[in-house]
C-alpha cells in the first residue's frame, strides 16, 4: 500500500485495544453495550464488534438504520429524536428488525400512535442540561403523558429513557467528567424510581465516550451507548478519555509546501477532510489538529515532535512546526493528522485504509 | 418530490442569474472566466457553465481533474500547490486535455522538470499577503528561479502567475474589498511588468468571488476565477457580495423540536449536513446557519422571519426564533437552511435536488 494524497487510516490494533477496554469495563458492571455505530459508519469496523459478540448499535439517523439494517445488523437504536417525516421508511423495514425510536414531545408520541404500523421499542429522551434535545427530569408531567401515550400504542413497547450525558464533552480533566456523571446518576436514579413501579421493564440507556472510557461507577444504568472510543481523537485527548498513543486513527496526507522562514508547512489537508472542528490550547489559538511523522507503513506514529494546524481552507492545512519537526520536514512527506473530532473526519472520508 | 430528510437543494433559476452576472462581467471586461468547480463538484451545474461556451474550469485536487476530465472538460486547472506523490496520475491523464499545475517551491518545480511526461501548463502561486499557499510577490529571486527551472522543462508551459485574493474573505463591506482590490492590483502590475519583457505570454489568473462580485476595474488581471458566486452563501452576503435573495442553495431540513419556552427548536441539520464553518454576529455569538420557510414546492423562500443556528452538533442543529416564526413553526416542518458556507455544504451533501 502506497498513500498518495489524503487518506483516512485506520490502525486496526489500537481499534481493537480500545473496543476491548470498554467491553470489558461493561462486562464488568453487568452493563448492556450498544456501541454508536455514527462514529465510524464502516461495516469493516462493525465487523470487529460482531466478533465480540456484540448484536446491539446506535445510530443517528433512520438512513444509517437502513444502512446497517441491509447489511446484516438487527438490533438498532436510531438515538435520535424521530423525523415524522420518515415514518414510511421505518413502517416498510424488515419485521426482523429490532429498532428503537427516540421521542422526547407528545406531538411525535402521538404521531407514531396513530401511524406505526411496524412494532418498535420507543425510548423518551432525557436531557441532564445540556441543553440540546431531550425532556428535562424535572419535567414529570410531560415524561408521564408521553410514557401513557407510548404504552397505549398498539405497534410499540415503551422501553425507557436515552440520555447522552453532552456536558462531559466540555470537562477538560476526569476529575469533572467524573463530577457530571455523579451528579447525572443522582437524577437518573430519581427519575427511575419514579417510573419503575408503573413500567417494570425499562432501562437507562446511556451514552458518551468521557463516561464510559473514565468512569467506574454506573448504578441504575443499564446500557452504555459510546461512540468515538472506537478511534478516540484529540477532543476526548483534552478531555482525558484516552492517551494520545489510543487514538486509533490518522489522517495520512502530503506536504505540499515549506515555508522555513516562518517555520510553517501547507498540506493538502483541509475542511473536506478534517471537518472544521477545533480545540482552543492554553493560550487561546484554535487548534484544527496534530501532525506526526509516521513509519513502519503507516503503523507507527512517531509522537517525539509535532506541527499544529492553525488554519484550516476547504483544502490547504497551515501548520507551525516544532524545531526538531521542521528539520525534518520536507516537501513531498506523508504524514499523520490526528484529528480533533475522527467523527466527522471518519464522516467527510467515508471509506477507511485499514492497518494492521 | 418530496423530501423528508436534510437535503441540498439548488435553485437553477438563481444559478443562471448568478452565473449569467459573472459572465457578462467577464465578457464586458474581455476577461477570461475559468469558474472554480470545487462549490458545486457537479456535473449537472457544469452543464449550465456549458450552456453558456465555457470551457475552462479551475478544480482543487487531481482527484478533482480526474473526475471532470471523465466527464468531458477538457482544459482544467488545478488550483492547489502540485502534490509531487501524485505525479503519476498526472502524467496518465489522456493527452487531449489540457491541464495546467500550480508550483510555489523550486523543489516541486525541480521535480515536476525531472518527472513531467505529459505536456502541461504551470503556474507560479503568488501570495498577495494572504499568508496560504504561494510566493510573496517581493520574493523576485526565487520567482525568477522558479520560472527559470518551469520554462527549460521540456513538457511545461510557463503560463504565469496565479493567485487566490483570500484577504478580501475578512473583508465586511464592498468598501474593504474594492481596497483590498485596488492593493493587489499595483502588486500585479508591478510584477507582471517584471516578467512579461522575458515571458511575453505569460497571465494573471485570480480567484475569489468577492471581488469578481463587487469589482469593476481588472487592469492586468486576465483571467477570473471564482467559484462559490454560482450559489453564494451568509459568509458572502456578510462580506457583501450578494443579497439574501441571490444565495441559490439551501439545505432543507426536518423541524424535530420545538422548545416553546425557550423560543428554540431542534432539527436534523448537524455538523456532518451543513460543516461547522460560522460567522460571528455583531454581538460575537456564532451563526451556523439562518433558517427560512420556503413554499411553492421548495422554490420560493419566506425571508419574513427567521430562526438563527446557535448550535451545532453532529446530527443537530439547535435555533433561536424570532417571534413571527416560532408562531407557525411545528414538529415535521421542512425548513430552509441559508448555509454559511456553501462549498463545504455542496461537499458534505454530494448530491443535488435541482429546482427551477
Amino acid at each position: 500500500m502506497k498513500i498518495t494524497r489524503p487518506t483516512f487510516v485506520v490502525n486496526k490494533d489500537k481499534c481493537l485495544q480500545n473496543i476491548s477496554k470498554i467491553y470489558n469495563k461493561t462486562q464488568a458492571h453487568q452493563l448492556l453495550l450498544r456501541p454508536h455505530f455514527k462514529t465510524h459508519q464502516s461495516l469493516e469496523v462493525g465487523k470487529w464488534f460482531q466478533k465480540i459478540g456484540i448484536e446491539r448499535i446506535a445510530v443517528s439517523s433512520v438512513e444509517m438504520a437502513v444502512f446497517f439494517a441491509q447489511n446484516g445488523w438487527k438490533n438498532i437504536t436510531i438515538a435520535f429524536p424521530f423525523n415524522i417525516l420518515e415514518i414510511n421508511v421505518v413502517n416498510s423495514m424488515n419485521s426482523e428488525i429490532n429498532l428503537n425510536l427516540l421521542v422526547d414531545s407528545i406531538e411525535t408520541a402521538n404521531f407514531l400512535k396513530q401511524n406505526l404500523t411496524k412494532q418498535v421499542g420507543i425510548f423518551i429522551e432525557i436531557d441532564l442540561f445540556y441543553g440540546r434535545s431531550g425532556i428535562l427530569p424535572t419535567e414529570i408531567k410531560q415524561i408521564t403523558e408521553i410514557a401513557d401515550v407510548i404504552s397505549n400504542c398498539q405497534n410499540a413497547d415503551f422501553k425507557g429513557f436515552l440520555i447522552h450525558a453532552g456536558n462531559t464533552y466540555s470537562a477538560e480533566t476526569k476529575t469533572q467528567v467524573l463530577e457530571i456523571h455523579s451528579t447525572n446518576l443522582q437524577y437518573i436514579k430519581v427519575l427511575k424510581n419514579q417510573f419503575k413501579p408503573k413500567y417494570p421493564n425499562i432501562i437507562i440507556s446511556y451514552g458518551d465516550t468521557p463516561t464510559a472510557s473514565l468512569a467506574d461507577d454506573f448504578q441504575e444504568i443499564d446500557e452504555l451507548r459510546p461512540g468515538n472510543f472506537v478511534y478516540y481523537d484529540l477532543m476526548q485527548l483534552k478531555i482525558g478519555s484516552c492517551e494520545r498513543s489510543e487514538i486509533a486513527c490518522a489522517l495520512f496526507a502530503p506536504v505540499v509546501g515549506v515555508k522555513q522562514s516562518k517555520s510553517e508547512i501547507v498540506l493538502h489537508s483541509g475542511a473536506v477532510h478534517l471537518s472544521k472542528d477545533y480545540v482552543v490550547s492554553k493560550d487561546g489559538t484554535k487548534i484544527f489538529g496534530e501532525i506526526y511523522f509516521a513509519e513502519n507503513d503507516y503503523k507507527t506514529i512517531d509522537y517525539s515532535s509535532k506541527a499544529i494546524i492553525y488554519s484550516l481552507s476547504q483544502e490547504h492545512a497551515l501548520a507551525k512546526c516544532e524545531p526538531e519537526f521542521l528539520k525534518k520536514v520536507k516537501i513531498g512527506d506523508l504524514l499523520a493528522i490526528l484529528p480533533i473530532h475522527s467523527c466527522l473526519t471518519a464522516n467527510l472520508m467515508k471509506s477507511n485504509q485499514v492497518i494492521s
